[in-house]
């Protein structure tokens, strides 16, 4: 079979994924043993393995080692309700919150989403931030320890974006971000506000050691802010980086998108009816056509979309992951039964997820930065 | 004599000026005796012939006469301290004030200057700002009708300039700015800054009619804010605006600019001293070159640069002023004498201006948008 070749920019992902080959390329480099043992107790997208890649990750970690201050950012461009997809960083920096018990910046760029999408009204924009800020505080970030900002809304943002700005030219921004003329100039200086939110924990609090948990796509944005960082009028320190492999859509395959929607993701609002008829009709599975010949061969899990979203998100247990891959191999465990332990788990997360929404929606104040 | 071609743009003003080509070139009005005469008892800048041109100025008029809320607006980018020629846009806002009493909107854009200027730095472009503000205020405007605002203090303007942002396209803006690849993405994006300001009248207040004094050069940012206003984001009125002629440095000729500083120029912090010997030795004169010549023939007011001043700036009484003309044509009044009328005048307008400036220090709380 030939290989499509690979094209992985911030704005296309395409052709066969070779992760390895991406670091290369990137110059990044892999997570090695040593880093994995430090993250060994943290959620499943960190220790098994779908962050596989960092930038300086082992400076964040020395200097929390020497009590230091270290902090986490990721942010949000809110176009949409939130969908599974969406969790990955963000399941990310609250297991780094917990287990270094940092800071947490959760920039929401509420202008991003509005320059780039032509029909995106300001007023739908500032809808869908608020909505997705919702989401995110129900994930549990500890309070007065994690700091949400709109764009919008917290717009003392711009004076750090302006002194980013001054320091990315238009041709810069322009092969990092692939603008085009016709493109309008919001777009142009949001790479600027962009790189601002990856400063803004040391804008904010001084110079410290912060990481952003980002996919391998992202990585040319991390690289244009940390060419930046240590500018003298900004005198940082180069922020790290956790790079994340994609996470298939429910249909499997490549990168689940903001294109993914309807039935190929699991909205976070999804009710239990919803994520049950779209697991079994459309979760890509990994099992024979007939049970005889799923009896007789097995599954395979590699590219089971069940499998794959029980262990990077539902499956904490390190025993029971390895017996339903096991059993699903060996034929054991049929499709059929694979799909419902995903949707039960599925079900319990957005239970709990839908209940600590309304919480959240009375918390709002305790995150927010004003 | 061969005429030096005329180029005017907002980057570049050079040759033999042609106002009347300009009204044509542009597709401006020339302010005709109708208008004149609703401005005659404005400031001599209004009343003299500095302003010349206009667009929608009669639209704005009629909407005053119907009774409907009419404003100005018109900034400053601080950079450095002021001096008298940056006072123009000020002096006639002021008067368009006393004599409709309307609100007056100014936009200190400290960030354009941030952008532009490759060695001014953040911090100094907050101190130029606070600086020009105590000028600008100190010139007497009515409190609680006029609203100042910094672009890095009153960040909320950022959501105004990206929702003008989203209608301007980085190709448009490159044409009305002249960008260039190498310019910082703040330059790119600050023609939604500039047009965000004219605009900002109608999103503080509602849709009004809204009117610009500026110099005939800026009018391309005129036409690139006129032609999103009526979009349906905004929904606004077309911003009127009335043009002035370039005031002349001391040293005569074209345009007194940013580039026109120490002596050619007369700063607001000048003491009676420096005013007095920047006129004597750097004013041009349009007198002969001996006394008895001068006797002989007269002088010519119209290329004096003091007779010019007190034109527009320092002799509000048209018979007064008739006399100073009259006597130095005919060589009655030598250009020493005329000379030290304007120096005169210029150290009674510094002195009261210095002694306002302190009071204006305590007053800024009185006119900054919070």
């Amino acid at each position: 079979m030939v290989k499509e070749s690979m094209q992985v920019t911030p704005w296309e992902v395409s052709g066969d994924l070779d992760y390895e080959k991406l670091v290369r390329d990137f110059g990044t480099s892999l997570i090695d043993d040593k880093l994995k043992k430090r993250i060994e107790k943290c959620h499943p997208l960190l220790r098994r393995g779908i962050y596989f890649s960092h930038r300086d990750f082992d400076k964040w970690l020395a200097a929390y080692d020497k009590k230091q201050r270290v902090s986490v950012i990721t942010g949000r461009g809110p176009s949409e309700k939130m969908h599974l997809g969406h969790l990955v960083p963000f399941l990310v920096a609250k297991s780094l919150q917990d287990e270094f018990n940092c800071e947490v910046f959760i920039p929401i760029s509420d202008d991003e989403k509005f320059f780039v999408k032509e029909n995106l009204s300001y007023e739908d924009s500032l809808k869908y931030a608020r909505d997705n800020i919702i989401d995110i505080i129900a994930l549990g970030f500890k309070q007065g320890k994690t700091f949400i900002f709109e764009d919008f809304v917290y717009t003392d943002v711009y004076k750090y974006a302006a002194r980013v700005a001054k320091r990315i030219n238009y041709s810069t921004a322009k092969s990092a971000f692939g603008l085009k003329p016709e493109n309008n100039i919001g777009w142009s200086f949001y790479p600027a506000m962009q790189a601002a939110h990856i400063l803004f924990p040391q804008f904010y609090r001084g110079k410290h050691n912060v990481v952003v948990p980002v996919g391998i796509d992202q990585d040319p944005f991390i690289r244009l802010t940390r060419d930046i960082s240590e500018h003298k009028d900004f005198n940082f320190i180069k922020p790290a980086a956790l790079h994340a492999k994609f996470i298939p859509s429910l249909h499997g395959g490549g990168k689940m998108s903001a294109s993914d929607t309807g039935n190929s993701v699991i909205y976070l609002s999804d009710s239990a009816e919803d994520v049950k008829k779209k697991i079994n009709k459309y979760a890509f599975s990994g099992g024979k056509d007939t049970v005889e010949e799923h009896r007789k061969h097995g599954g395979n899990p590699d590219v089971d979309v069940s499998f794959q979203y029980l262990k990077v998100f539902f499956e904490p247990s390190d025993a029971k992951l390895k017996k339903i891959e096991d059993d699903y191999r060996k034929g054991k465990l049929l499709t059929g039964e694979l799909k419902k332990i995903l949707i039960d788990k599925i079900n319990a997360f957005l239970k709990e997820h839908q209940a600590n929404r309304k919480k959240a929606e009375k918390m709002l104040d305790k995150y927010l930065l004003k």
